[in-house]
């Protein structure tokens, strides 16, 4: 990939490249009747002979009910309640389809629910509500409680997103994550690392452009300020313009829009007003999450940014602005959303290792400190291979990244005193590679057998 | 076990059936924390490299939710909800161990869980829910319909598991099934249909008494009815004595016990009064699900019962009678919930196969005709056996009646008009004897491999 893309990605036409990202769409529409479903549930416990069931169903299995029930930390060692999450979405925001519903939501969430597996081990399963309150999405996650070890929040609409997750990781005793806010920034976070690197700028130095105000680039400033950018030097607009303290649209909804609104604030240190064009104007650093390109950010605008600019233009399937265009336009580092250009910045990277830490120390929540941490070691990962200008994050088949970051993520955790567990830093990788590992080798092993999963046939 | 308990199970001391009963709570405090789970998830689909993402992940993901948001009865074939089922738990009523809560209810649900998946090829997942209040466990357990197939209740207390099952029945579109009432009362009718034919007598003629009036015996009295008894031959009592129109403490909350207070109106045709002994008096088979004995029926009270008696004492550890003295009181055929005794009268021979045969067809209910076809095909599986006094139902390793079962139960849902899907007997059977067999298959290889299930210590 990195040969054919010398050049920020060769100048395809845009026919040819929306050809090539139909593509999956169709493969999807065969394989998925064909499997009819993507995960399964199966035993990880042995049934010996008839007599096992004495053991695992009654009478035997009184005994560690009872203990749990004298003890009740031991669900975590007597279940699978340490290993097991659930992927819940309200089907209002889903991919760049918007409110589609749950039961269309579903085959997202079930995909999300064997990314888990595959790359970081953990047993999700995907649960779909029935409601689109806020306040619903709330309770019914609450009383599931007791089975969970962790919930991933996914495709829920904003800004009633912002409250549902901040409400669950405040009443909940288990982690709660929004893959959409914490997610994104962790990645974007680990790539601003590298790319700051790149260019010889540091993060408590640089002025980042933001463009979008949704959940995704909201959480990434939060993040990034954790991290030491410091909040004057971020620029964020949305498509009403600069967040700035005069945006009565955001005063009036700031219950709503707590983080947004704090950024109108607090942000901006030089009180810019106006669009796109003037938060750009002479930043190191431009992270768009908005709206679908080409053309959402124009090449002037790049051209007008600093010395040796970056953008990221992550928005899905189509980048606020093509690579080449962007490269043109002077952007020495592009990084985008999608896997047909170089820099791939994918939230994929992020969340199998990030759960995998948490759920090895049985951890209450999952902090800001712990994605930096990631963040940091998502970056090492890709350091340690040698990072260049379109190689600022690892591809995905470089997979020790995933143990790398639990072991990172796990050792902030106990470090920040949310584990529940404490484990060494050895034992914690050790344990994260055994389980990851495992995972692939079974989905390998199950591949073998045409009973167990068939060859696609296409 | 046929031989060595051919005199209805020679006479241990109640110190070695204690004892015995006991190795299995030992070894699962052993094996619980060994596995520290019972089920996880694994992949259906393949994934052959990186790009495969695509098709199960965005992009490609987007087409089979498009299909699904037009054409909404499609995430029966795009996503594995067709065979998804929760298992549901208030953890008020767990085994005999009472309230014990959700946490410490895990294990049960876990182990049922297990067992659907072995024995039925059902995708089960255990969600113990952290509220004991009836209609919030009817309100979460209705939000989550979109990804599951059908919903099993299981270990919740009555009076209000008959509340949260009536509406819950009512008001989804999926099956509900509570195990503790319908899976017990179709097992329990399964041995009533093969014991009556060994005594030669009919089901619209026989007088049947019934000890305890909790979920099961209620539901069993309901799909007896349905699948022929006349109400008047049913007499039931409960800890304070025979139902009859007299019971003013059951009039007062018979919008509680609905069923319960109908069987106090309509049936007793005799109009009986009185305790146990004088509810069981020249009946020919008396069913038990009441509190462990021994000593809570009597044998004098057997041996009032009419000719060729048949007696189900269904309580757990220790039934209410043990079978030795209710043979020497005159019953000629036993039955308990055992796995030491001969007939054992387990709803692990029912559930499985129902769930598979009501999820192939995607039934939008399990109607108790469904259930009493079960219930026939477990006799008739027997049968085909042989049946004799010490074998009424199929023993767990007769693994044939799941698929039996299945069939029979499809072919009723289709019947009935409450089948999505419409396949043909064979079909059905062929599918399910694969799905229940694959299921087999894939614990073996995965119990081939130390690093997937390792083998047990004890």
């Amino acid at each position: 990939m990195d040969d054919s893309s010398e050049e920020g990605g060769k100048k395809p036409t845009v026919d040819e490249l929306l050809a090539k990202a139909k593509k999956p769409g169709e493969d999807a529409l065969i394989l998925h009747p064909f499997y009819q479903g993507k995960i399964e549930v199966t035993l990880k416990a042995p049934v010996r002979d008839f007599n096992d069931f004495a053991i695992w169903y009654t009478p035997g299995v009184a005994e560690p009910c009872r203990l749990i029930q004298r003890e009740p930390e031991q669900v975590y060692t007597q279940t699978n309640k340490w290993n097991t999450i659930a992927v819940i979405s309200d089907g209002t925001r889903v991919l760049g389809l918007g409110d589609i519903g749950p039961e269309a939501g579903l085959p997202v969430m079930e995909g999300k629910s064997l990314l888990f597996k595959y790359l970081g081990g953990v047993d999700a399963f995907p649960l779909c509500l029935a409601t689109k309150d806020p306040d619903e999405i709330i309770q019914c996650t609450k009383w599931l409680e007791p089975s969970l070890g962790g919930i991933n929040l996914e495709d829920i609409s904003h800004p009633k997103c912002f409250y549902i997750l901040d409400t669950l990781r405040k009443e909940m005793n288990i982690p709660v994550w929004h893959d959409d806010q914490q997610g994104t920034a962790t990645i974007s976070v680990a790539g601003t690392i590298n790319s700051m690197k790149i260019v010889g700028k540091k993060l408590d130095e640089v002025l980042i452009s933001m463009v979008g105000a949704g959940a995704a680039n909201i959480a990434t400033s939060r993040v990034l300020i954790t991290a030491g950018v410091p909040i004057k030097n971020i620029i964020m607009s949305d498509s009403k313009g600069i967040l700035e303290p005069g945006r009565k649209d955001i005063e009036e909804r700031k219950d709503w829009f707590v983080d947004k609104w704090k950024m109108c604030v607090e942000s901006n240190g030089e009180g810019r007003t106006g669009n796109v064009a003037d938060a750009m104007k002479d930043t190191d650093l431009c992270i768009a999450a908005s709206k679908p390109g080409p053309g959402t950010i124009k090449p002037e605008w790049v051209s007008a940014m600093a010395t040796d600019p970056v953008i990221f233009p992550m928005a899905n399937p189509v980048p606020e602005i093509w690579p080449w265009e962007a490269k043109e336009a002077g952007a020495v580092i592009i990084a985008t959303g999608r896997s047909d250009f170089p820099n791939q910045v994918n939230n994929s990277l992020g969340f199998p290792g990030i759960f995998r830490g948490t759920l090895d120390v049985s951890a209450r929540t999952i902090t800001d400190e712990m994605c930096i941490a990631a963040a940091y070691e998502i970056a090492k990962t890709a350091e340690d291979h040698g990072i260049h200008k379109e190689y600022i994050v690892p591809t995905m088949d470089q997979w020790e990244v995933f143990p790398r970051e639990a072991t990172a993520v796990a050792m902030k955790a106990i470090e920040q005193g949310v584990a529940r567990k404490k484990l060494s830093r050895q034992e914690i990788f050790e344990r994260a590679e055994f389980i990851i590992g495992r995972a692939r080798k079974q989905t390998e092993a199950m591949m073998a057998n045409k009973d167990f999963i068939p060859p696609a046939p296409v």
